[in-house]
């Protein structure tokens, strides 16, 4: 017999139990919350046309797409010729969340409120080279306000982020910080330092890494990257004077950019941001960074990112993009939104501990077989225990104590329930604490109480 | 601009906030019961290795396959040949979540309990016609029992079905049957009428017609299908003469079987299933019917299938399957589960009104936003009211309040919270049930206890 894989595909995971309720620990929280913020749950297929996933973030967006390969009459006509990776597909996983969104609020338009405020919890698919805590499938927690143009939806979707994060155990401020920007004041510096248009984009992407190559890095790039010396000198002497505190951050920014329409609205907007977010737990988190530039050349106004202390790259992180629903329904509709890291969390909260303890919901009792006699009377107990609330299995097949003990523990089972025919006579059962190895017998219609006080003081020990 | 489709692919679907409630209602069910009966979550990636999935049901399963293609190098390479679409396609989507399943037992052998119960709720694909109630991704909501060769994992299989059905508002008996019966059973029926080996399938296809073409339509199947016609009566004449009550099926069939090893323990087998399952909610609707043979080839033990009253078709089923596992770790690993027909459930329950009424989890309140100077007085009360557990959403922009009004009805918002330069001064908040179209005046403190006596008041109304 051939060795036969079974190891999930590269840069794929299987989430066995206790994985699946970490997860759903996090998501519970995040919808949770999501939701006392008037935001709505989303679906969509993990499959979708080509043409909806093609050319929305550039060429190398598009090599990260898992082509599904036409089928039947349709591929035998493709193969005839020459034919190139999109002409033998005719549908891709999604990358991301927020193509989708778009194109269901183009679709359902007549459906959906004039505002859209939805989060989606759900799979996505890329085609990149797998590294630790980079995969090819994972779940992206997307929270998105579409059809508001004021940022207002900035700071709910900013306060329901940062709510998740203090859920989980982060500190805002102390544990997390949201670096915060806006696109056009970005661009706005740009010009005013003298750089290019055509240069713009080239020196931001350099500019974005201050934080890992510091100043002296980001001077070499910019001279790398061919930026006339005289505005990158200009560049580099504003970011060396960026002070800390927002408001003197406001103050010297207005003072380079005054008289700049686009400049003078971003500050404006983004003081807004600052004062109303900090009505929620955003407030002590957020931080202003004129640097921060974000990879994703489709955000159109502010921009944020998720820092975690002591964890490099950013939690998550969003901003707004006022044009990209608008490619699938030929009207500009604002959007903004925010998703959140949740496989880079799950590392963090794992690293640090910060999983509650009660998190096990396997079984909590097994009710154990005595003979093929016993059996229905077993049965019973289970259903029982089972109607009034417990988590409760039923061993298998009658056999030895000793065996079915180890069963339980195996399967980390506290409790056992022992039926034997002396019992049966009794009206009794005995109840077994694996953990401490003591039992007590209990008339039968006492087990939920006698399990009742057990596992809550379990709970609470 | 070229029209731009939007609608999701054929067969495929979105799911907007609706029904997104509506598909949790019903998978918060399953999995609060499933986990009662000590099943344990699993999620395992949409995508497998071709391998993976090609062969384990036959030239018709592979054919379902969705095929995602080979990229780069690899791609170019086989473009170079004369591919076929194996050659293509270097991974597929799963089909369904049992394959996965076996999978997973056999790469985490030294992980899992011996006796692995788990649930597993995910999306699978079909690369199928789609139709009325047939979709091409759709939720399967699998449960199984791997490790255990008494039919004790059918009895607690068939309960958790039977309860998630009972909690969904269906009575079992009543509302719902659960048709029973052995695949060895079937094979001994058919070698004692006399049936040749090799046809032996064909003839079990034509059986599991009766309910859909009645006898004399069996009859017709069997004679194109070429079985020899006294092979053909004397199973005929067993099918009319099958009583309805379970004791007294098994009773005929034990005339007709006795002496037949395969016979007798397969009768011995559905004997405690009717035994023991009693004791739990499928008793009432357990029926055994001899001629059940269900399609999947794979089942190698007791099979059963789920009849709802008034709907065509079965809303689950189930069976054992012993040598599926070991087809992936090349040792028998007996194993038997049961799949929910989630899709359809949902459909019924739909047709037949039975969501709950409390379902709507949108936002209760609206906060209007008089003027940009009061906006953080609105985001702070959002806030407050977030935090003592209301769903809250605040007016994104300020605007008259028949405009603000008309947004929350939209979204189907019932209380606004008015909080102008006047209700400021005053230290008070202006209630609006937007039903009623009643206002009241109370006091920033007292906000949170209104709203709780009006929002409870409107679900027990």
């Amino acid at each position: 017999m051939t060795k036969i894989i079974t190891a999930p595909l590269s840069g794929m995971r299987d989430f066995l139990p206790q994985d699946v309720r970490r997860r759903r620990y996090v998501i519970d929280i995040v919808e949770q919350v999501y939701s006392s913020y008037g935001f709505e749950p989303l679906e969509t297929p993990v499959m979708e046309r080509l043409e909806t996933l093609l050319g929305k973030y550039g060429e190398e967006g598009d090599q990260l797409i898992f082509r599904v390969l036409k089928r039947g009459a349709k591929l035998e006509q493709v193969l005839g010729g020459r034919p190139g990776e999109n002409d033998l597909a005719d549908a891709g996983l999604r990358y991301d969340l927020t193509v989708p969104l778009a194109r269901v609020v183009a679709e359902y338009r007549a459906q959906l409120p004039r505002v859209f405020k939805r989060y989606q919890i759900q799979p996505v698919f890329r085609a990149d080279r797998p590294a630790k805590g980079r995969f090819r499938e994972f779940c992206q927690c997307d929270v998105d306000v579409v059809g508001i143009r004021s940022v207002s939806a900035e700071c709910e979707i900013l306060s329901a982020g940062a709510e998740v994060l203090c859920k989980l155990g982060f500190e805002p401020g102390e544990d997390f910080v949201i670096r915060l920007n806006h696109r056009r004041l970005l661009r706005s510096l740009a010009k005013h330092a003298g750089i290019p248009p055509f240069q713009e984009e080239a020196a931001l992407v350099a500019v974005d890494k201050l934080d890992k190559i510091g100043v002296e890095g980001v001077a070499e790039e910019l001279h790398s990257r061919g930026i006339p010396q005289e505005a990158s000198d200009r560049l580099l002497e504003w970011l060396r004077s960026t002070p800390d505190v927002p408001a003197e951050v406001l103050a010297g920014l207005e003072e380079i950019l005054g008289g700049s329409a686009d400049g003078e609205t971003a500050l404006a907007e983004l003081a807004r941001i600052l004062k109303l977010a900090a009505a929620g737990p955003a407030g002590p988190a957020l931080r202003l960074d004129p640097w921060l530039a974000r990879g994703l050349s489709y955000y159109t106004g502010p921009i944020f990112e998720v820092e975690i202390r002591g964890f490099a790259g950013s939690a998550g992180g969003g901003g707004r993009y006022d044009d990209l629903v608008g490619m699938f329904c030929g009207e500009q509709i604002p959007a903004c939104g925010f998703s959140l890291g949740l496989e880079r969390l799950l590392l963090i909260l794992e690293e640090r501990n910060l999983f509650p303890s009660g998190l096990e919901d396997g079984p909590q009792v097994l009710v154990t077989l005595f003979s093929d006699e016993l059996a229905l009377d077993s049965f019973r107990l289970a259903q029982d225990l089972r109607r009034q609330g417990f988590r409760v299995d039923v061993f298998p097949e009658p056999g030895r104590y000793g065996k079915q003990f180890r069963y339980a523990e195996q399967r980390r089972i506290r409790i056992a329930a022992l039926l034997g025919p002396e019992e049966k006579a009794r009206g009794t059962v005995i109840l077994r604490d694996l953990a401490r190895r003591e039992q007590e017998e209990v008339s039968a219609a006492g087990v939920g109480d006698w399990l009742r006080s057990r596992l809550t003081g379990d709970l609470e020990s």
